[in-house]
Formats: structure tokens, sequence, C-alpha cells
């Protein structure tokens, strides 16, 4: 296998979650507004917290690494360490600026899945299956960019509350080289190409559940359910 | 409390520590020889195998850590990282130089101990605990100063075969002014510190033991008993 | 919140999974074969392997829990060990004799979902979440019943492969009697209810997803590709 | 090897214990009082707590394992569920009746250590391994009965605080039948054996270093150092 056959999965990977009908609906001038933002950036606060210490957990198992993989890992850990509070702080500079962490609600059933099944990658998986989360991850920033202009002109979010996805998509052209390197240099055997594969597939077909529950629970809001998120006054 | 009163604390465990029996045995010339060496740097393989681990457990634990301490741990695992190679290095270079890492035997029942209590401590006691290991641990270097003296002399080991304490009593130095510095940053309550207090006085003591079981091991392979270190042909 | 509760959003989440298009062609004379069943009992095989292990998780957790609710746990986890093996009789008897355990497919994405989220449950949520999955799983069973015959008749399965099914539709009644009664004795607050619940649901949308990408796969088969399944020779 | 084996390593560890100096001061008249019997009951009460639990852990262990095996572990674990309750009754029972659980210090290091090795050992030492603590912990209460006759009558502890080692000396005489059989039944290769010899060896150290400690503090207290217990005023 090769860096281009995992291209060409992603892509196609990509292609079918694009045609997912509620992205239709977000695009639709006037359907969603920046609840949906802020909805998006609690989850993104929740994932975020824990892709550092997931990415670490792979530099804790017990078996022997190569160490120069090791050090990739804690590097990569350390290099997302606290991202969280960049999303908490778009959060508060959306409109609710008195909100402090312990107001969050619980990550979403989807979200808290894509967390679970990121550790149990770490822990248990092919030492290199992370890998390819953090490939599809760290590129997909490029492909988020005309959404990001909808989020900005279409819903008016400010400049200061899109740290998060600006910083990303500038860090993340580094990042993105760096991890297409460490995959070429560590994977050797069509298992170790298979389960970065898998890892890719699964996590993005989980963060697309994830985004779908994000705008599942924006009707409901639209619909008057608050119950889950009291700060979202609009 | 402050940072004096650890060092008093370490100063005066080292002094009971060096009052063992074993160690005058170890001074006494000719009465030890390279084998002693030998099975110490397979123990010190063992462990330090396990710290860089052990220090990025830290950075993995659930709960909400000061995204500068958790870079901290990160940053500490990865120096640490492959270090365990520098003591394989020095045993092959003490005269086994066919020796492959899948021939050394497993940790003594006192090494894993101590790697046991580490684990538990980065896991799950008090988030800073395990700095009172770093603490110990890379000042002690200059403690050993004169028994380094002792085995390049008395027992002739060879420069080529001491790599692994010549590189950590000059890199230790550095990391510990950090580990410190660490220390007086994030240590806020009573508590902080005596749970790095604690761990400082149980790793060491645990150490204490490991280089007992060292020397007893070194005694039954004089006595002729070699079958956990058929390498050691002396 | 109440048992009764617990029950009425049960229903309504069957009714919402039941209307799967799936289960129509699932339905439809002709259309799927044993091929079907024997997928699902690899899947079955699989996270059956993990809920006496998840189960006894609950009773590993360090903190303190009523010992009668630990013995529940234990002795749940015990009744469930080695279920994973009749599982892999019946496909066996379904035409495969030699199959070795070993020879089994990795389980599908879907299903390690599954599988990660009720460790993480186990080990991390609250510690009565769990009870939710259990509650849901061991009444399942009568609900199946009407596909149990269409697998016999329709599909034409003896019922010497069908031993899991018929065994835990009877063995479950009086685990379903013992779940119940357990959640309405350790149940306490609103939140240990929420959690009951959301595992409850969670787990069932796995599972749902689990039997979808079954269905995918049978039909994946049915178009000739059977890279996963090669001893699937109808 | 065999239980043969097993049973006379037991003995010459047993007997070198035994001629521990502590010991002798603990059988001299006048010497200890009842505050030694509580700062056990104190330890007893920690160990036991995640006895259960760390006999559980075996069973939650990702390979495939005999389930006749993972059965065992799992009544085994419940057997022992609560049991710390009892060392606690004891301890209350002994003239402190108003002391919560909440009240009593943390482990001694010592105990701490033998705990941490009994949890790494279920989670990854040899899956057997574990066998070897319960070969001996549950034959000790007849090597302890003299010792008991001393507690009750030297030190004057009444019935009432005893009922932890009464309950063990009867309940484990049968346990230490089935802990034979099932190591008998289930140890095929030298390496379990040699796990499980291990296992008894290093436990049975670990506490005899833990029952050292507890001696010291009591020392301690009798020098009027009562800060970790300050409800034993005698």
């Amino acid at each position: 296998m090769s860096l281009d056959r995992l291209k060409e999965r992603l892509e196609s990977e990509f292609m079918q979650l694009s045609a997912s009908p509620n992205l239709e609906k977000v695009m639709e001038p006037g359907f969603v507004d920046k609840r949906l933002y802020a909805i998006y950036l609690v989850e993104t606060y929740h994932y975020t917290r824990h892709n550092a210490r997931n990415q670490a957990v792979v530099a804790t198992r017990p078996e022997a690494l190569d160490p120069r993989y090791m050090k990739f890992c804690l590097r990569h850990a350390e290099e997302e360490t606290g991202h969280e509070l960049m999303a908490f702080h778009d959060l508060r500079n959306l409109g609710y600026p008195t909100l402090a962490e312990a107001d969050l609600p619980a990550p979403l059933p989807s979200t808290q899945t894509l967390i679970d099944s990121l550790y149990r990658t770490a822990r248990e998986g092919n030492p290199l299956a992370r890998l390819g989360y953090s490939y599809w991850a760290e590129q997909s920033y490029a492909y988020i960019q005309p959404l990001l202009g909808m989020i900005s002109q279409g819903l008016g979010v400010p400049d200061k509350a899109m740290t998060f996805f600006r910083e990303h998509s500038s860090i993340d052209e580094t990042h993105a080289r760096v991890v297409k390197e460490t995959i070429e240099r560590f994977a050797k055997t069509e298992e170790d190409w298979n389960a970065i594969e898998e890892c890719m597939v699964q996590s993005l077909k989980l963060t697309a559940r994830m985004l779908d529950e994000v705008f599942e629970r924006f009707l409901a809001i639209k619909e008057g359910d608050t119950a889950r998120y009291p700060f979202l006054t609009n």
C-alpha cells in the first residue's frame, strides 16, 4: 500500500460524507444560525481535549516501539495540548463571555463514541493505527475552507470566535506533512497500512456522525428544546 | 512546604541508605567485579525503559491538568525515550558484544516493584507526585560520582561501557533545574508537596532494594549460580 | 425517574430502529440466505466475548461501590463467560464444521465501536450505567422471536445452529428480572437514572449500526466480494 | 514443577520471614499493645479492599482465557468482595466505635507497594500468576493461629474485634483447596509454574515489609508520634 492509496480512499470517503442532506440544509441561506456553530464548538472542545491524551497513550504502550516513533507521538501530543481552550475561547467570543468550562454539557453520545474509539485504537490497536486519524484530521481544514467562509459571512461569526479553525488551518499544513513522512517511515507491513486506513475511515465516519448529531441538536434547539444548552439564548 | 524541606528529606534518606552494609562490600578492593556492573545495567535497562512511558502516563490522565504541566510531562518523556538502549549498549561494550535485547532476563522482582509503583503513581496518584521521582533521580548522578570512579578504575570498566552514566550526569544537571522549577511552579497545596515527598521517598527506597537485590544476585553468581544470567561468563 | 420511563424510552427507540429499510429487505422472501446469519454470528461471537469482560470491569473500579452491586456485576460476568463459544458452535453447525476461532475475521468497525463504548462506560462512566445495556439486551430476545422464526424457516437454519439465541431467550428471562431489581435497588439519583438511560440508548444505537453493517457486508458478499469471509462459500 | 515444590518453597520463605527480629519484640510480654493490632487492621482494610478488585482484573484481560479459569476468578472475586468491611468492623470494636471509613489514613507505602504489585500481576503478568498470592494467603491463617492467641490473650483484644481473622481461618480452608485444584488444573507449562511461584514469593515478601512497616509505625506511636493515626488514643 502507499500514501497514494490512502489519499484516494480519503477522497472517496469525503465524497460520500459530503453528500449528507444535512450539509445542504446548512448551506441554505437563513436556515442555520450561530447556535449551530456554538454546539459544534462545544463538541470540538470535548474531542480536542482528548486528542493530546490519546496521542500520548500510544507512547505508554508496554511493547517495544521505535524510539523515533515514540518521540513523534510525544511531540505531537505536546503540540495538541491545551487546544481545547482555543475552542472554548471561541465559544465565549461568540457571545457567551461569562461561560465557564464547568458550564459545558457533557459530550454528545456520538462525540463520546469517537473519543472512545481513538483511545482503544491508541491503547490496543496496531501502534501505527492512530496515524490514520491524524492523517485526515490535519488535512481536513483545507476541505473546510468554504465552510469557514459560510460561517464567518453567512452566520456573521466574528474573527475572534474563529481562532481554533484559523490556527489549525495554518498549523496543520506542517503537521500534515510530518504525519505523511511518519507514515512512510514506519509503516512496513500490509497490516500496518490496513490499520492506518481502517482508523482513518472509522474516525472519519464517527466524526461525520458527530456532525449529524450536532445538526440534530441544532434542530431541536430551533424547536425550543434548550435543556442541554441553557446558555444558548441566541 | 518547600524545596528546602524536600532537599533535607532527600539528604537524610540518602544518608540512611548509604549506610547499607552491601555498599561497604562493594567498596572492598577485589570483592566485586564487572559482573556486578553488568547485572546493574540489566536492571537499569528495565526501569529506564519504563521511565519515559510512566512519565507520559501522567499526560494521559482524564482530569483537567494545567496545559503547561502536561507539556512538561510530554517533553520530559520525550527526552527519556530510548535511553534504555544506552544501558544496553554499555552492557554489550562490557564484553558481551553479541548480546541481543531478547537475551536479557526479566526484571528482578524488586525492579518490577519499582516500575509498578511508578506506573500507579503516574496513573492514580496526585498528578504532581511523579515529580518526586524525577527530583531525586536527576540529582543522584552527582552522588554516584565516587561510585563511577570505583567502577571505571576498581573494576576496569572501559569508558565505552559507561555512556549511560556519563550522559546522565551531564544531561541531568539541566533536567534537575527544570524539575525544581516545575515543582515550585505547580505545587500549590500541602497535599501536593506531601505527594511529591512521598513518591520521592518511596521510589528511593524501592531503588535501594533493587540495588540490594542486584548485589544478592552478584553474590549468587560468585557462588556459581548463573542460571538467570547465562551470558555472564566473565 | 423509574423503570416505567426506561421501558417507554426503550420501546420508542426499538420502534424507530425497526423502521430500518434493511429489515424489510431481510424479510423479503428469497433475498437473504444463511450467509447473513453467518456474518451475524461472527459479530455476535465478538461482542459476546467482551460482554463478560466489560461487565467484570465495573467490579474493578477503584472507588467504593456497594458490595452487593459489586457481587451482582461479578456474578453476571460469570454467567456470561464463554458464551461466545455458543455463537461459534452455531457458526460451525451452520455448515462450516472445520472452522477454527483463529479463522474468524476481526470485528467489523461498528462492532468494535460498540465494544469500545461498553468498556469506557464500564471503566469511567457512572458505575451503574452499564445496567442500561443489560436492561435492553436481555429483553431483546423477546423482540427477536419473529426474526428467529424467519431464520429457522425462511433460511432453513437447523436448530443445532441456533443454540445461542434459544439459550438466551430462556436464560435471559430470569436475568432481565434480576437486572430490573438491581436498577431499582441501586439507582438513587436522577444522575444514575440518566446514565442508565443514556447507556441503554447509545448501546442500542451502536448495535443497530452493527446490524446495518452486517447487512451491508452481506450485500457485498452477494455481489461477490468474499475477501473478509473466505469461508463463506455458501 | 508441582504443588509439592510450591509448598516447599513457601515453607522455606515462611521460615526466613519468621526469623524477623520484630516478631520477637511482638511476642515479648508487655512490649506491644492493641494499637499495633489497630494499625494492622487499617492496612488489612486497605489491601483487602483491593483483593476482590485485582482478582476480578484477571477476568478482564483481552486475551483468550479458559472459561473455567475466568469463572474461578470471578467467583473468587465475588467471595472476597466487601471483606474490608470486616476489618473495619473489627477496628471499631477494638474501642473506636465512632470511626468512619473516611477517617482512615491512606495505605502505608509498603501496603501500597503490595497492592500495586498485585494489580500489575493481574493485568499484565502470566494470567495464572495471581494464584500464587491466593495460594499462600489462604493458607497463612493456619500459620497465624499462634499469633491470634497472643492477640486475644496477650493484648486483651475481644472476640468481637477478631471476626476478620476468625472468619478467614475457617473460610479459607475450602478456598485453599480450591486454589490448589485450580493450579493443578490450569498450570501446564514450566512458565506457568514459575510465574505462580514468583508471585507467591514476591507478594509474601511485600506483605512481610508491610508488617515491618506496621511495626515501625507502632514504635513511632509509642514514642508519641500519632500524626498519622489521630484516633489511636489508646
